[in-house]
């Protein structure tokens, strides 16, 4: 067994992950690090080492139009010769806004609808150690405490990221209970998920958006980890293992410390015993992670929001760019803006 | 009363500083930020607001000839002309080594030994805001868990950084239970102290090793933060409240999470009870500290050291690059080779 695939298996050992009678949706974009993913997977199964039915699920974003359609063909052609199953979604991302964001959610409730229908207990992505480290440097540039600094899991429930439309989420489409596993986050680099795709003589598409500097992602990867990768070499495993450092601390932590919040409230109580010193950056962290970006969040929005919560008379909602934030029955939810068509 | 000397006296009266009848040595290395906290806190003296006797202490480690002269001769005026206190230290630096940290240490050596003959109860330095940007970027950089990120302390004991000569510091010379603080560390950043030495119609010197990028403090001021400028314009202000929220999250986890040091030594059984996963991350922080760097350390260093750890067979001594770490009396010591001049 080659050692890419004998790690992904000690991986999925150690996420003690179920190995037959359960179907799972593997999430390939055609790139090299979901091809990996999917290639690795279908080894183990041609193997028999995992008795899973293997649904591969592409989303069509559509956002670069014969580029989109042909990594679609790429995947389902891919797939056919596997003989894996595949799933494909199509849709037009709203281009106003935080694009990557549109498109992330697009693919996301496309993923878990999927997983849904075929009542799959998990949803995997190919996330790599450089997926991890770019995260990290994301969220320690826009702004971040303990919680950003732990960049992804490698296991969580899928739906938390969904913080844009709680009534949507909690009511028309209740979760049932699927997974999202990331099983290359903790040890695969994109070195390796690429060396994996060219030993095994597969192609994979190249995307690119990946290109376009406008997008602050590919600015973390082209410019600045370049620049850090000077001053250690190492930086990716570095800060993916500061990662790791910082979610054993969130973890300990526990809710006595940390602001309990399903990804679109806040519990006021939790918010009102912590010390006044972290409230705002709480509030913001937990922002960041219902906007997806701390952009155009300024002192001001924290401000009255901190206000709405230590005062009984400050009212109900504080208006921010692209949303606001409404206190109800104990809680801060945050709700999107929707875009008008 | 100005700005900058109102918002220094309100960070006084917060950290619960005395305001009368006792000494406090200023490091005054000649620059912006250490010369406006001389002359904000001469100001406070003159206005009465704080009484106590302020001794101006500058270390000249020679390492620029003629110019680190003249830094020492412009202090010297600088103080004669206010009418405060003035101590001079001089050294020649070992350039062998890491030469930014064998300064440092001489430094802190020097500024020790004289709070300690005047029986001061403090040390003042003038670090802003900026610095500790640097400073969470530096151990993000080299690697490193909550306690690097946290970025330096307002407050604390003098003497913990110098791990390097533990016999030294515990036996040679007790510390006098002196003071570290950087009152202008939570608010004033470095154009803040640039401003007010010119309001002031005081020049201050400029270091020209503030340009020499050989240093990787000076790369990552002149390099990576205009970058992380582009990105965030208030990167400066984001990174120095990530150490805050860190240094909560730290503080609040206790001995029970975290391996209690004293900067030298590392508990053996604090060490033992953390999950196996943190212990590595643990080590490496510490010898970070200890060395000031993990430049050269490797994974079988770690690994070597974590056997030290659970097994009484590993005997006693683990060799580093530039120092041995020493199973001792239940703790582990950092031992620094010593530099043969």
């Amino acid at each position: 067994m080659r050692r890419f695939v004998r790690d992904l298996i000690t991986e999925w050992r150690r996420l003690k992950m179920p190995f037959e009678g359960q179907t799972v949706v593997i999430g390939v974009s055609g790139g090299a690090d979901s091809v990996s993913l999917l290639l690795a997977m279908h080894d183990l199964w041609t193997k028999q080492k995992i008795r899973l039915r293997l649904v591969a699920a592409h989303f069509n974003h559509k956002l670069r139009g014969e580029e989109s359609d042909a990594d679609e063909e790429f995947v389902r052609q891919l797939t056919g010769r596997l003989g894996v199953e595949f799933a494909v979604g199509r849709g037009s991302i709203q281009t106003a806004g935080n694009v990557e964001q549109n498109a992330r959610r697009a693919r996301y409730d496309f993923l878990r609808e999927t997983a849904t229908k075929l009542d799959a207990f998990a949803v995997l992505t190919g996330h790599t150690i450089n997926d991890q480290a770019e995260t990290v440097l994301m969220n320690l540039v826009r702004g971040s405490g303990p919680d950003g600094l732990s960049g992804m899991r490698t296991v969580r429930q899928l739906g938390e990221e969904h913080c844009s439309q709680p009534d949507k989420t909690s009511e028309m489409l209740p979760f049932a209970n699927i997974l999202l596993v990331r099983p290359l986050l903790s040890w695969a680099t994109r070195i390796n998920t690429e060396a994996f795709c060219n030993d095994s003589g597969i192609e994979y598409r190249y995307d690119t958006m990946n290109e376009d500097t406008a997008f602050k992602r590919v600015r973390i990867r082209k410019i600045l980890l370049p620049l850090l990768e000077d001053m250690n070499p190492n930086i990716i495993e570095t800060l993916a293992n500061t990662a790791s450092l910082m979610q054993a601390v969130v973890d300990s932590s526990g809710t006595s410390k940390y602001v309990s919040s399903n990804g679109s409230d806040l519990n006021l109580n939790d918010l009102r015993v912590i010390p006044e010193a972290e409230r705002s950056g709480q509030i913001r962290d937990w922002l960041g992670r219902c906007r997806g970006t701390t952009r155009q969040l300024q002192l001001k929005h924290i401000q009255a929001i901190e206000r709405l919560v230590v005062s009984p008379k400050s009212g109900r909602t504080v208006e921010l760019p692209g949303g606001k934030v409404v206190k109800s029955a104990g809680r801060l939810i945050y709700e999107e803006n929707r875009v008008e068509n």
